[in-house]
């Protein structure tokens, strides 16, 4: 069975020598010492790696099962969910008001990438609550607040976000559900909501379903939805659960993956709901969240490839296989291990270079996330936005890529279940379709957050990049050569990239659109190219400095130098096809596919 | 539920107006002419999309049941291979002393392709007979041909590949089984073997195992090992069944796809084998068919890719959402149809473009092998050898990440079970790892075929795509323009990753091994960019000369111009990779991983 070790010290690494955040102007960050980051992380770390991990492969073979109306979740969740909740892991960065911890979003990152490496199918019940505790906290009225959020803090009430319908998913103009006035302030809510992640389950008393639905004469299309709180039972003026809302489980999906969590049809049978926010602003209400619901679902792909990484590495060590060609390295065995051979070697790097750029990009923009939240500062939200598209693209399609990168490493072996590889790959895939797949974030990037506030956000991205080679060019031969020469390299292309959408996507919108894809790994690359110089110089710098864990910055640099040699060059490529334009793309009618 | 329309039409175009089959000097070939092919592939592709593919997903989600000491197939397996044997299926390319129609192998291939992507648990149950008929011909006395070929010809017994052991795979020199002589000229064979696919099931009378073993006192390591006949029920004089052999399933297996296909567990416990071909002459019996027999995996990966962007393309038709930016194209429609969007075409055309050009590569290499065969031509045999790990390696990763690609167009839908493009993709997996993991194939590729024969071979290619190049010039502008100068600049590159290797590979092995990886990409990419400028040129020629199905050609005209533009120019990405050399791959300790 896979196991799961907490890469406690790589996280501290970010945080305190690549973000140092101890020294942020971020309210709530100088809190931050080295200490107190490693206490919670190795307590994270702790239930994390021996209490939810062991139930991964339980959550994916029992799965979840509907029975009478009662959706029961695998063996062990349930009492797993209440230590997590005594652990007061649910509300990590919750307001204190309502019960939470208030520590930054980035400390809940960090202890999110564990909960999702862990077991990412049960990590998404307290996800799912953290996002609809967002929305109500963001745009619910007080007494909303009060009845709600307390419980969701603490997990005794979940959460669900309820957006897509049979027939339409990514184009929400097309929505059914209705959501009829009552007159005394609450509303009917009519309707047919699929995909629900966490839809129902025994690990809570209540789930609190937000509600996307139209009010009968509002505006046609998105301009008309509305945000609804549809208990699953009412809750009375004391806090105290009332009667069963018309809200009922349809059925549970059978999935290619995340078995243990139950992905439920909801049928809204003129349930009870209440508006949240303002009438037809659902959209810009759930808007509001959309940066940390992607953030979180990009960290939910890198995580399982940090996981299935570690198992490949176990096994590359342990497993006999072939001999070295360049001299037999155990020589009393039958065979050296796996990890001697070359080729395994570039397959384990591909996942770590990636791996650790990605965490490093996620803490980055989760620290954003604070500074635009905490600080109020517009740029710091007007970059979050840009990034937003490319860590939940990039990092997923990346994420799925590498976990079955490390499935490859057993061999035959990877291919039976029983060995957990398998799920790691079939978990992540579902990261690269909700909250919007893909292609729908490339759009997204091009489509909008390229050009967004007169496309100030991409420039000022690039003026960093260019103020970081500036600043540091020079200072040392080697740190130029692998890592800033790449660096600026992947740049070029990267803004080579947008003038040709600039100068042929007026002309043709397609000429920008077909390259979309593309565009996004390549934002995504030079991201990483950026985190990967950024742990080069701490790195270089540290063991300048006479560092004591010269070992780990060693490997740093080299996993850096691999990154930069071996993966930035995809720029290049992503150029090529895009400098191509949509004339192959858009050249063939219908009936010709 | 998905459907499967067997391309027939694009086989002939392929057999037809590609390698002109009719005209071909190989035995055989001359026989093949159009109709007689048509008729051919069209009575497969009605069984295939009739029979076999609505029982795709039932075997997926029935799999085989171990109970009793017997396998049970899913539902209906059993009709459908009654029908596959009444209709002649199994023995198409078989000699015809034995009851097989002897076609060539390139007739079988493109049948193969059918069954593959119609059903390819199914299928399986087929081709493992038809691999161990291959040995039994090759190397078997004439009584063992008599003995067992016309029942497996018929497929009224079925056959096995038994290699790996639980601590073996790639590395068979460590294996354990042994065969110890009886004196009679039969062996006691003892061991257990695993990842048996159709090791037992209830679809045939009986079932010839060919498995791998020691004869103690042999040669140590590979040299070693001997092939053996294991039926699983002795054979009488007269042809009749006799006691059932100490041969028995241990369990089978539960993995990530081919569900319908009973993966074993085979205990051998002092089985009566029959010596084939020479004692610890083993695998080089079974080198003889590895061509072929990796080939037809090559074969599987890109027919899930077929099949998946078969339904990839129907539901992108259908389901509504969103709008052309260009201008609304469904304005009678709530939404237009996905295929407007520009991302969504550059992923099926993606599909599409690898699909056809992988089709055209594996019937050319199919065609490849007849020659050396039918024709015993070395220069063929030596060819395709060199391409053999390429059309394994470099199909199967793309039909894997294809078919993927085709399951991202159903958004969420994709990720439900129910609508069957998880199973595509999770079928597809496994021909990247049996057969010689992807990672061997690049290292047989660049550690042995490439310099087999003094290189002999890669400079035949090499002159191949120059002779085409140089004859082809300046015959159409735009053929020069759109197919000719990406194929020359494509060959370049891998010219000069060869010249790399040769140049840095003396000095330290692992220069060349480092890169074996992306030199098998780089060479699968070149050799589609060869059958697209073939094809480009074929259609380019067919509309000059006033064709009737000019829809078809220019459809293939502008599938190849996306090859050539959009997924040819990653073989300069390939190369950086390799040039950038061994260091970055092989700096890390053990322990740095």
């Amino acid at each position: 069975m896979p196991q799961y070790i907490a890469p406690t010290k790589d996280m501290q690494y970010v945080l305190n020598d690549v973000l140092d955040v101890k020294n942020s102007s971020i309210p709530g960050y100088a809190d931050l010492d080295a200490d107190f980051l490693s206490a919670i992380l190795e307590e994270a770390g702790k239930i994390t790696s021996q209490v939810l991990a062991p139930l991964n492969a339980v959550g994916d073979q029992e799965g979840c099962h509907f029975e009478n109306g009662v959706i029961r979740t695998p063996t062990g969740f349930k009492d797993a969910f209440e230590q997590v909740k005594e652990g007061g892991w649910t509300g990590i960065d919750c307001d204190p008001e309502f019960g939470g911890q208030g520590l930054p979003y980035l400390v809940g990152t960090a202890v999110g990438e564990m909960f999702a490496s862990s077991n990412m199918a049960f990590g998404m019940y307290q996800g799912l609550t953290h996002g609809a505790y967002s929305a109500i906290h963001a745009h619910g009225t007080e007494a909303q607040k009060q009845t709600y959020l307390p419980n969701m803090v603490s997990c005794d009430w979940t959460g669900t976000m309820n957006l897509t319908e049979p027939h339409c998913g990514t184009d929400l103009g097309l929505m059914r559900t209705k959501a009829e006035p009552q007159g005394d302030g609450t509303f009917k809510i009519t309707g047919q909501k699929i995909f629900i992640s966490a839809g129902d389950h025994d690990l809570s008393e209540n789930v609190i379903h937000l509600v996307l639905a139209k009010i009968p004469g509002g505006p046609d299309g998105v301009k008309g939805i509305s945000l609804f709180i549809v208990p699953k039972f009412m809750v009375n003026e004391d806090g105290s659960l009332g009667a069963r809302n018309a809200v009922a489980v349809g059925k549970i999906e059978e999935k290619m993956g995340i078995h243990g969590n139950a992905t439920c049809v909801m049928n809204y049978d003129g349930a009870t709901g209440f508006l949240l926010g303002d009438e037809h602003k659902g959209m810009r209400a759930m808007f509001t969240m959309m940066n940390e619901a992607r953030l979180g679902v990009g960290l939910q792909g890198y995580s399982q490839a940090e996981v299935a990484y570690q198992n490949a590495v176990a096994y590359a060590k342990d497993r006999l296989q072939g001999r070295d060609v360049t001299g037999v390295k155990n020589p009393d065995g039958p065979a050296d291990p796996l990890i001697v051979h070359p080729d395994i070697r570039r397959n384990l790097l591909d996942q770590k270079s990636f791996v650790e750029g990605a965490r490093a990009f996620t803490f980055w923009g989760a620290s954003l996330i604070d500074q635009a939240h905490r600080e109020g500062d517009a740029d710091a939200n007007g970059l979050i936005s840009l990034l937003t598209p490319v860590v939940k693209g990039f990092l997923t399609d990346k994420g799925y890529e590498y976990a079955s990168a490390a499935q490859q490493v057993y061999g035959g072996h990877g291919y039976i279940e029983e060995w957990g590889m398998s799920q790691f790959a079939r978990d992540a895939r579902i990261t690269m379709i909700y909250e919007g797949a893909n292609g729908v974030q490339a759009l997204d990037l091009v489509g909008r957050k390229l050009a967004q506030d007169g496309g100030k956000h991409v420039m000022a991205f690039f003026e960093m990049v260019k103020n970081f080679a500036s600043e540091n060019k020079g200072w040392d031969e080697d740190f130029d050569r692998d890592f800033l020469d790449p660096l600026k390299a992947a740049s070029k292309d990267l803004q080579a990239a947008g003038m040709y959408f600039m100068q042929n996507g007026m002309k043709n919108p397609n000429n920008a659109l077909a390259g979309s894809y593309d565009y996004m790994h390549m934002f995504g690359h030079v991201c990483l190219g950026l985190m990967w110089a950024r742990m080069g110089k701490a790195s270089i710098e540290a063991l300048k400095n006479g560092a004591d864990d010269a070992a780990f910055h060693e490997t740093k640099i080299k996993t850096g130098r691999y990154y930069m040699a071996r993966q930035l060059p995809a720029t290049a490529l992503h150029l090529a096809r895009i400098q191509s334009g949509a004339d192959t793309v858009m050249g063939l009618s219908e009936d010709q596919f």
